[in-house]
């Protein structure tokens, strides 16, 4: 990790589900970055952070890793893991946190360009957000750092009736 | 072209720039696909995309191009589209559109996850919007059709003053 | 048609595509219903009416057939209705029309309800508003009318990264 | 129940009434499910989860029951029940959770075409959302799982005064 | 009339159907209050200043009657207010408008107490605005005019399912 | 009392002021209705529901019979009831609750109609929402039971200057 | 007149009635200014021009005075004077007119302040902002210009029900 | 003081600075109103309602004279109140409070007319908001009571660069 | 000009006044700079073009020297900039335009930073936006270019009152 | 420090990471300066107030030079400082604070000035706010105070992709 530890905003909490504190509280102790807890759980980082701000559903498997990794008692994890995330409410949009703003200032920058290329390539539907993933590589060159987010979704066709 | 030719909403108009309707309609006219106009002008068909709805710098060479294959008045165009653009006017933020809406859903869903991992890849800064490019591409396997979209943006670490 | 034939309130345009009016107009003066139309297509009636409002694909067939129920020039209305649509740009939300209102506060009201049924029915994810299609019936008892509205859609699981 | 047991999350407590962390509480314990609840009350299982986020009214009977299927002290939960609900303050608009965005979305992309055509089959009026009924279908077929919603409600004609 | 003729703003007449600045410059012609027109159509004056606004129904009877009364030709009226209104998009909200705005302001004010005072006097439900009649009067005592303003709406309890 | 005792949704205690838990306490446990107050302290009940919820002022007259038939320690409800009230903040506009919903759609739908009425009627002012009374009354016929809501405010004229 | 003419912003047509351009060309052409137009009507400059942004009724003589002093052909103005202003939908609320804002701002940062001070001196009511009068004045001391603005309303106390 | 003494709602607490709830206990225990405490430090009694809702600057002497008048620790409430003020957050804009929401009316419906008046008097700038005083005065006539608010800033011309 | 010619959006043209696009299209064709035209006029070139976006007041002086630099007719162009510009309402706030946008989040990550640190420096008060100049720099270094821009204001402290 | 000692207004905390008021706490017992603290951490004065705001990174040393001049203890500070900052969430925009809003308004007023000038120097890019410094500086005249801020941000043209 050349970056720095990702440690959780107290402001944000109100929020985010029990869990999220929990989560951020024991990996700040265990010292471990998502990186590492996605080896261990053999998943994506990105979908581990998401475990962590309550976006993302951890499954049983997922649950007795992360309670032993980051040393958790198990039936508290398993009592504030259960259940299906609501997403969604933890980011007030717009976004007003820059790196964020970036992601969203995207949309609406490209928003309609990607809709035209995508109409033309697939025809009439969109890319799933559900039946989706996403990567987030680290690439150098001579300019410095560059940053590489890839989102894989299934295209839906709207159906005809 | 397996998808549909994208053709601009009138309704949309009031918030183009004069190029875009001039474009559209010629592109219309050509049957152009945004793929085999990227082609032409050496350039990704996001970029040309982002163009016709005035996101997006179209630089000599590119006017005299489009000129050309859409048949459109070399002065007209150059005229319509000298300037740099005013980005960001033509969605109105929720977008309303389906398509669009999944991209932004993803940043709502997702986007605390990308700054945790960036932060702890990278460190404190921003993913660039503006150094930066973008593709689209179709993967398709037996469950159907995939749209794989790529974000490439220039780290950029906060200043320490 | 017990009802009233449904007009386009003029003021409404500036939302709509440049089909719209040409479709209303020749509806009014032909007198059709959208169930009528819908007979012709071999498509749900709501369907119709969605693609007169700008938010449904109509395909060659389609407009084959609307240009000649409706004695509307085919050429052009294949001009107007070309192209993917651009959904969701016609109404404000919240809903301010009435009838459209009582569709929104029920999402308002059930939102929670729905997602706990779905979820511990079908596990995480959501139902899909693109493969998906709808209809309204009419019944009626002792206590007067009543309508029936259905909607259907692909269940959608969460994708595992 | 193939699906997973809806739990509540902790940062929605704020908005909703006593009753709801007293209910999904006692629920988790006691691992029941919707359905299985709208069996016991004779009520469906919508309507139930509607009584747990605040939504619906839960008569005598209704508290009785889950008085004694929850194991909460028959007094306290008539203490936290009884009243009319303050419908509509659960959920902040537009819904930012993606299954209930889904339901939104087809109000916003269908609205008019709904209005269009329960005009032309009923006249000028509404479908109340208050004398009403709503259910939630499972279907299987080859291509997966479905959800089918139904909503009826009572024409309502405007008075002419 | 002891007040002053209502006329139209200009500024509206993009917000409203066609029928509404054809109605309002016969009105101004022929000098007729909407008292007048009231009696003559067998209405409520809010109801006919709720056509000339576009928010309520004006059935054939109602049609030929104005045509009459204000002097406009029969075809053209009826095409122009033939179709259900779209009904709700005239005002922005909250009002700006003075006397609105102090509608609106009660309301704000009363409504929970409303709402209480309701559900004691008749339970679970809502006071129809669809079922609904309304209408204006005027009293003169020693401190100087009063408005009375009467709502009447058929009482609808929430059904139970 | 036909209907149902009115209970404070406990969410919605952030917004309203000390006093309304206490009130709203002490009538749970005395089982009283706004009318059978109304009637002790001389006032309408849809004033004493307004003082329930910190929108109307008690008078000290007020206080003391509140005190006296809700068994409230009577320095205890002055204390919490002295001053002014800070009207307006209950209610989140427009309004999510369906019943407070269809009396702001009242004012959506016909607030020009009334505005161009009471013009012709009164001339160019308001009417006051201080300067002004409101009741409630049931009437039943063999439809069924209908609420009449009753506003009533001084004319104020625009001055001159 | 030591300033400086006040003319019409042309792109505030829109939200203005026909009369504001007629006015404010006229007033051009004229060179009049609102205090020597105010002393020919009588009336006081700040009302003047509140009649020329559509915000305040002008009477019939008025209305003569006007079309003599301004060179407009009286029937013409009539016409478009007459009727009683749609006030309110000029300004955009926060106002972005640096003037303008810093008014609003007074009632941001004082709103509070004012009603205690005027709750202690009157009891419990507002100021009419309808039985109303405002005017300014310029103040010239050592430190350079000050304006004095001067609200005087009426006292309306909330009436007992 | 013939009104009534004002006191804080709760419901305002969490937005105001620690100090408003100290100064207005207090003011409460001692019976004192602004006006009285305006006389004792030398300031005007707007001023000193707006110091006790954390919108004007208490210097030391102010602090010493009110932590005297009105027996609150000096040491106590020199700390609540050292600091520059954080204005501006206490009213939600629009004002939903009645009496505050007649003043944003007020710059709502003349805020164009003083525009225009003061460039004429004046030239371009603006009213100072900061170099700036106001006062309330209470008038009695045949009529009633009127309140006459004095708004007094410095005139700031824009700079020419 | 090291840059690009800087041109209007055309859809910006409803926002801004009559004389926006009469000097953004004779700059077109005289292909001057900003620059160019501040050395002509003895202004800054952020100032000349507030100018032509409507933000800046132009005197007898500078409409002549732009008259004749750009050949504009000077009655029209008098005409055209006669009056005290109407500021603010180009924008639509928070700034979509990328570059803009920039600012407006150094507004957001500082201002309170800035408070602080102004506060401490200046005591209670402000900074004017009116009383106001400011210019814009290019630096270039080893690392590239560098903008930078200076904010100029009179300090205005608070009157006590 | 010629100006006063900045303090937190304690409504603010929810809205800031737990860092802030054990900052500003200690602050104000050592009573300390920005001014001072930036000498002592070799920082500029608005990155030590950003840094307790929550809106700048503070690194190792400048926690541990915070930790020692602050008296805080070292591992409590290193806690609650640890993590990259999540900006942006402090203010709520457009600012109510009047010193805050000043600089939004230059931004509203001079944005599209600022695009046309940058455009014109440096082409179609944007200057950054990450890769960015700001400094404020007193200047005093014969006319009194004056306020100097200087953004300077690295210049970043857009790809071409």
């Amino acid at each position: 990790m050349s970056g720095t530890m990702h440690t959780l905003d107290s402001s944000l909490i109100p929020r985010l589900p029990a869990s999220s504190p929990t989560l951020f509280e024991a990996k700040k102790q265990k010292k471990l970055s998502f990186e590492a807890m996605g080896k261990e759980l053999g998943r994506d980082e990105v979908a581990v952070a998401a475990i962590f701000y309550g976006q993302a559903l951890a499954n049983d498997e997922d649950i007795s890793k992360l309670s032993k990794i980051l040393g958790i008692d198990h039936k508290e994890l398993e009592s504030q893991l259960a259940g299906i995330p609501d997403r969604g409410r933890t980011i007030e949009m717009p976004p007003k946190e820059p790196l964020i703003y970036r992601l969203y200032e995207i949309v609406q920058t490209y928003g309609y360009a990607y809709k035209a290329v995508l109409n033309e390539k697939f025809g009439d539907g969109i890319m799933s957000a559900i039946s989706f993933s996403t990567k987030v590589e680290k690439e150098t060159d001579e300019k410095g750092d560059w940053v590489k987010i890839t989102l894989r979704g299934k295209w839906l066709p709207y159906s005809r009736f």
